[in-house]
């Protein structure tokens, strides 16, 4: 009881709690149809579930923006060792027996981070948006989820071992924490061909988020980081985590010692290198999440060679190299010389639906050494031995699938659809007159709204149209002004959102 | 060229470069059989494959044994900025091109880290057994890696789950980070029950020992941690990692900053807590592995009322809990106050032979609070949202079937099965005249040979009888004289282990 009224009274002066609380609810919501009334109703108790801790304690609490914990702390006097301050006993009742602390301190780390990780926090909005409008056919075009089947390709073989793992010769324990050989085989040689990526240079993974955050595991707190503005939000919130970083600087939307990258339409989404801080580890996602823009081969030349200068480690994020239709580099190991500066993390998600099988890689070359001369990938088998242990053998076998004649085939077909969808949206953007980006080597579309607020653009599409993007500024401070639809959907869905969009924009 | 022979000189001067380089090769090399002509020969090359570049080039600095990178970099000005010292040049021809090193600094904790990993170096040394007796029947009682097909319940699910995602209506991507929400539920009621564990505090992920690194990213480096002593490598070595430590010490076999716990028969392997400085993260693991001791009741009260007196965060591992026989906890929460001070790590690996498909969750309680009064499971889903993406659906649909009423009785019947394996094992030792602990509530039989070296004991049991074990001292200093005979394995093969024990000791 004191533990409730403890929690709820939080709620009040610090909203931050209460939008960690729940995460992404994507899954459960599908945005296809508008559900049959027992299953509606399920649907809108469960949606009753997710908001009813803020609505009934905190929603106007979210109208205060982002109080921050710290200052927060200081001015209340909170919590020294198992005391409760004014603020909370204020509604708490008489008989309320304080609250247990342990005298472990907070991760200063942790409370750097700003709100909520960028995707629940737009699942939280959608659930809102869904509670409001109960019979809306609301159509996600945000978080960039893939929605079309496995190919049976695939899928048969992911069967099959599972199968098999209920006979003796078929099955299996502990794999290799790096992967099963045959696997990262199979992946350097589709992936990187006589790039002089071998077997042992692939670490195969649970999916691109979790090594990068290994990645940050390995380097430490001591490094310094530049990131694409804007980019992927693991890259900067995982070196937040790590102590990479200083506080959050409210006036630029920056974290301190964090090299921002601006790519704006003004520099063709490369970065101006001439003005980029020399850091020791550059993260840089090409083609790019959320511009959808790819780098040429002249850039990606320019960026190895101001990596090399520097003596920094390019992590570059090829996970949407499958969708290049130009003759854009697919990894950065194609610009001579890449080898001795950069590592590459992928993953089969937006390949062949992968999103909830989880599987991916990581390819470090022997020739990236720090500067002592001891080599990368030794120091990340260290970390993927202690830190992890392995994929899922179900989920490797898929991956064995997908780079078959076959699987690639397969692949291909999944890709080619999305790339349709990217065409459709691109048209309608460039039809109502937006100047539209990427799309073209990605499934992304970047559509800019000049002098706007990212969030107030994605709040007028969500309230007058029920579909759900994502917010550029949710991606750095150089997002703002834009907003981020993915390709990611059924094909009638693509097309209905679409005609909203048309309706909204005429 | 230049990166070759600069690899190859490396390893001269410090053996810990080539132990790094291979991990884990049990599931390539099954001790079942001796493999017909040309499975034996492919097996033959993949182990000359494992063993070629030390065997080639650093034999004899195993020899040297802990070679240590800083004194070394030190003693031979290695590798500032570019330039190569002579240590390195005597090996190189003279049309060596200097390897290029990035300005980036190796992250200090890696290399405060010993040797490679316990499990790895085993499987190296049993490779390399396996190259001098190639006709030998090796058996494996070693790394702790299950056996026993699968009960057809829970891959038929995993099967099952598999095909859907071919379909439109079974297809899912992303899911919630935190686990799926039946699967979390299911987990809290049929682990925790009454105990006051909710499906919100249940994080599903992809097996213990990643859940073991996150909760320490969580904590950050700042926190002190105590490790019973012996306990599973993990803790200690992601520990390191992370910063908390300082520099092993030689002498004591320690790491400075670690507080280890002794647990050893003269104690009943629980720790004399009056001698126990406090730290702010206690990991405990009951029934413990390496020592298969379990934790009574009283015991686990006592270790709740130190963390409570501490203001200490215990981290509970309960890997083996299925495996109890008698009345001790099965989850720290039975212990009136625990959510207060306790968060538990478990896992299907050892219950359902789930090591190879990865499934496990860690438990939070609302309750366990920072000392500023911030909930740790609030920052945890921080970290679980940004450095994770969900255990695979696959594995989560085994999961399910896993705690459906048909499948925990199977996963009884496979721990039974362990249990049998391990009566053998407890009986052929005392039958020799051994001191044997554990094995009762666990599946580790820890026998003793006092005032002989694990390693050499380790060293002996191999060579002579082809089995491979564990040595004690491979889970810290007070493994000392001890071996870790692991109870998972086909019955014919550890009824063969045994009859070899008695040929040894008789």
């Amino acid at each position: 009881m004191a533990a409730i009224l403890f929690s709820v009274s939080r709620s009040l002066w610090n909203p931050r709690y209460e939008r960690f609380r729940k995460s992404k609810f994507t899954t459960h919501y599908p945005a296809r149809t508008v559900a049959s009334s027992s299953a509606a109703f399920s649907k809108m108790s469960a949606i009753h579930q997710i908001l009813s801790t803020s609505i009934s304690s905190s929603a106007s609490a979210f109208i205060g923006g982002h109080t921050n914990l710290k200052s927060a702390t200081k001015s209340s006097n909170f919590a020294v060792a198992g005391k409760i301050s004014g603020v909370v006993k204020c509604v708490a009742s008489a008989a309320e027996k304080t609250a247990y602390t342990t005298k472990v301190s907070r991760n200063e780390n942790m409370a750097k981070l700003q709100a909520g990780y960028l995707f629940p926090e737009i699942a939280r909005r959608r659930a809102a948006h869904m509670l409001k409008y109960p019979d809306a056919k609301v159509i996600s075009l945000g978080i960039g989820d893939t929605t079309e089947p496995i190919p049976d390709v695939i899928t048969s073989a992911m069967s099959k071992r599972s199968f098999a793992l209920s006979t003796f010769d078929g099955y299996s324990g502990y794999g290799a924490e790096q992967g099963e050989k045959q696997l990262r085989a199979a992946i350097a040689s589709t992936y990187y061909g006589d790039l002089g990526i071998q077997e042992d240079d692939i670490f195969v993974s649970d999916g691109a988020k979790s090594d990068i955050s290994r990645l940050q595991v390995l380097f430490g707190s001591n490094v310094t980081m530049a990131v694409q503005d804007p980019s992927y939000p693991a890259y900067v919130d995982s070196s937040v985590i790590l102590g990479q970083t200083g506080q959050f600087q409210k006036d630029v939307e920056k974290f301190e010692n964090i090299e921002y990258m601006r790519c704006t339409p003004e520099n063709g989404f490369f970065p101006d290198l001439s003005t980029v801080r020399r850091t020791d580890i550059i993260f840089f996602c090409s083609p790019n999440n959320p511009t959808g823009y790819s780098a040429s081969r002249e850039q990606l030349t320019k960026l190895v060679q101001f990596a090399k200068e520097n003596g920094s480690i390019i992590v570059y994020d090829s996970a949407y190299a499958m969708y290049v239709s130009d003759d854009s580099p697919k990894s950065i190991f194609e610009i001579p010389g890449a080898k001795e500066v950069a590592l590459e993390v992928s993953s089969f998600s937006k390949y062949a639906g992968f999103t909830g099988v989880r599987l991916g890689w990581t390819a470090i070359p022997k020739e990236l050494l720090y500067s002592d001369g001891f080599p990368v990938a030794k120091d990340f088998n260290r970390i993927v031995c202690t830190c992890f242990n392995g994929a899922s053998n179900v989920a490797q076998a898929g991956g064995l699938a997908c780079v078959s004649a076959e699987g690639i085939k397969a692949m291909h077909e999944v890709v080619g659809f999305y790339k349709e969808n990217t065409s459709i949206i691109v048209d309608t953007f460039n039809s109502l007159g937006f100047k539209v980006y990427g799309g073209k080597n990605a499934p992304y579309v970047w559509v800019h709204f000049p002098g706007q607020s990212s969030w107030e653009v994605f709040g007028e599409i969500l309230e007058k149209t029920h579909v759900v993007t994502t917010p550029g500024s949710g991606f750095g401070p150089a997002g703002e002004g834009f907003i981020r639809v993915s390709a990611f959907g059924h094909r009638e869905n693509v097309l209905e959102a679409c005609r909203r969009f048309k309706q909204l924009y005429k």
